[in-house]
């Protein structure tokens, strides 16, 4: 029998708590791996659309597999028209996130399945959910600064298409190529913080809406999907790469975090940051303008040098180091990143639903149900007394 | 060192995974304790008001302190225009809790503080929510019935505005305290499914709406929340004490479960069960019909008998086996019964997060992120070699 570690108040670091077909983050080798496939293989190679095929039905289309998938994906992207109402009148002001996880539930209640509880149905349902996202995200885009949403155009791939619904122009391959490529990377990352809880939520044998709902909140939240729109933040902060070295001073002063360095999981770079950075390289110079890319790259260098400086130890880029400066290039709203994020994320998402309920012999037990350590006060060795409310 | 449990696969069962002060589940025992205080003592003693400040703030209230949240509470029920007119707009037949967890992340687009990240901003949200939980379950089955809802009463308490709210009539004094007392048994079960949900979305630093919404999705699952729902719509099925018998029989010969007998805490009855089954009999008493009392009582006696006689093991009521019936007599719908539930929950709900955000020293780190097993297929000694879509 081996050391016990200890389980209590470390957030389950370390933990391993269920197995999973899915996926794999090989932390110390800085692998990720979709259902056997090296990552750093399908960014570039792959569409989109193949990962979510390979996600959801556990192997790499054939051409007609493909084709079924787009189709359906193509075929389920329109938002009810009541929806797309009940956005209309939300506050302009509104987080994109918010505006997001209400959508949720509410395309639950319009979905054929919702009351159905076999694979079949779930698996359209995740279908269906991957496909109305990107309209979610570009529709609200366009309400709130006062444009009517685009209609999907189901002649164009995932990645165009919201590219399309955003700006009203269809992008040209490169930059398809490069978005796609973008979604193919964030689409999915074993038990992250998102995805527990998605998974959590479904242990409860809850509708796979209302366990994507949970997951869209945790991606929310700034120490996980909301990172991207930070290190965004700080590198318009920073303005010029030749205050790159005074910021990275003044964070170390500070005990501050530099935004974008440092993960969880991995103990060397993650691979997906190696793959970011070229794009978004070449998207400066598309837009002639290499100050982001170049102010990001400085900050690697700068950052991780007197990280190792001053507290001997290495840090490393993560996902969204280089995917904000890449998304800024695009011309995509900096609070979008994180929605942007979800997008791609809801392949994982669904794929987790998926086995957590239907996952089999290997699968845990229902529902996740943790015990908790009381530390609180009893009024003495027993529970207190209790004082009516005349005598308080 | 002691033996290392295993924590793969199980669900977390058993495993402690982090400290609290709010409360404890003695599971061997059957006591519940809220910040101390057993909750048989509180049961019927106090109001869901003054749990609701034992809860987020540590302490029972005094009468300035009780007055001071009572007002709160009854200020803050009313909910935007726009979202009334986003519910009257969605489907009729919407599951009620998917209505309800819709509404979360809208609610939070009108909040004033939802960008502040401090504990006072965090307090005044969970208040807010917990305002006006009962007011968007009220106004959904008054408009899923063509009605329209009914503004809420600041005279009148937490418990009996509900009431009110819901059918237009004023309750007297004994159902309002009944009701009340049913809010108090359900307000807090530590780390139970939906509260782990709220705290692993709220350890991403995302926003107490994000959280409460993931809260909301976990117990509309069948298996949490949702159980109180199906324990009515078992005992309609089963209609009349004399056919106890043959659906003991029947559940066991199938290797089916009897809902509301059960739980993953409790070695024992579960303290609340023996709070609720006394209202449900005086509450049959009152409506001069006890055939829904009787009904679970015959089928507590014999379901824990066969059980016994065919498992060698013993069975024990949970929380949703006598708030079924005392639900069903009070008019209440039965697919309102988990929506009900989550208008209690909430303020457990909301303490949780305000404990994950601002716990202090004892609090683990930030982030909620376990490790998962790969158990997938690679093609080989290694990752699979990636074909080209062309070559597929």
């Amino acid at each position: 029998m081996e050391a016990c570690k200890p389980v209590i108040n470390t957030g389950l670091r370390g933990v391993t708590i269920a197995s999973t077909k899915i996926s794999d983050v090989n932390g110390a080798e800085g692998k990720l791996i979709y259902r056997g496939y090296l990552v750093k293989d399908l960014a570039g190679k792959t569409t989109f659309e193949e990962v979510v095929h390979l996600l959801l039905f556990e192997h790499l289309p054939n051409h007609q597999e493909l084709d079924s998938i787009r189709r359906q994906i193509a075929e389920q992207r329109a938002v009810p028209a009541e929806i797309l109402s009940a956005m209309q009148q939300m506050p302009k002001d509104a987080l994109p996130m918010d505006v997001l996880q209400a959508t949720v539930p509410m395309l639950a209640s319009y979905d054929p399945d919702i009351r159905k509880t076999d694979v079949e149905s779930t698996g359209r349902m995740a279908i269906r959910l991957i496909a109305k996202f990107p309209t979610i995200v570009a529709a609200w885009d366009r309400i709130r600064n006062g444009k009517p949403p685009i209609d999907p155009d189901a002649g164009l791939s995932q990645a165009a298409n919201f590219l399309y619904m955003l700006s009203g122009n269809v992008p040209d391959e490169e930059l398809t190529h490069f978005f796609d490529t973008c979604l193919v990377l964030h689409a999915e990352h074993s038990f992250n913080a998102s995805t527990f809880a998605a998974r959590e939520v479904a242990s409860t044998k809850a509708h796979i809406y209302a366990a994507v709902a949970a997951g869209v909140g945790s991606l929310s939240g700034p120490l996980h999907g909301g990172a991207n729109t930070r290190v965004m933040q700080m590198l318009l902060a920073i303005g010029d790469v030749g205050k790159v070295d005074d910021y990275v001073a003044s964070i170390l002063d500070t005990g501050g975090v530099i935004m974008g360095l440092g993960h969880a999981v991995y103990q060397v770079d993650d691979p997906r940051a190696h793959i970011l950075a070229p794009m978004s390289q070449a998207m400066g110079k598309r837009a002639g303008d290499t100050r982001w890319y170049d102010l990001s790259k400085a900050l690697e260098i700068k950052g991780k040098e007197a990280f190792k400086q001053r507290k001997g130890k290495d840090i490393f880029v993560n996902v969204d180091f280089y995917s904000a400066s890449l998304y800024y290039y695009m011309g995509i709203a900096v609070d979008l990143f994180t929605p942007i994020f979800a997008i791609s994320r809801i392949a994982g998402w669904t794929a987790h639903v998926i086995e957590e309920q239907f996952g089999g012999a290997s699968a845990k037990p229902t529902l996740y149900r943790p015990e908790s350590d009381y530390i609180g006060d009893y009024c003495g060795p027993d529970e207190c007394a209790f004082v009516p409310m005349k005598d308080r």
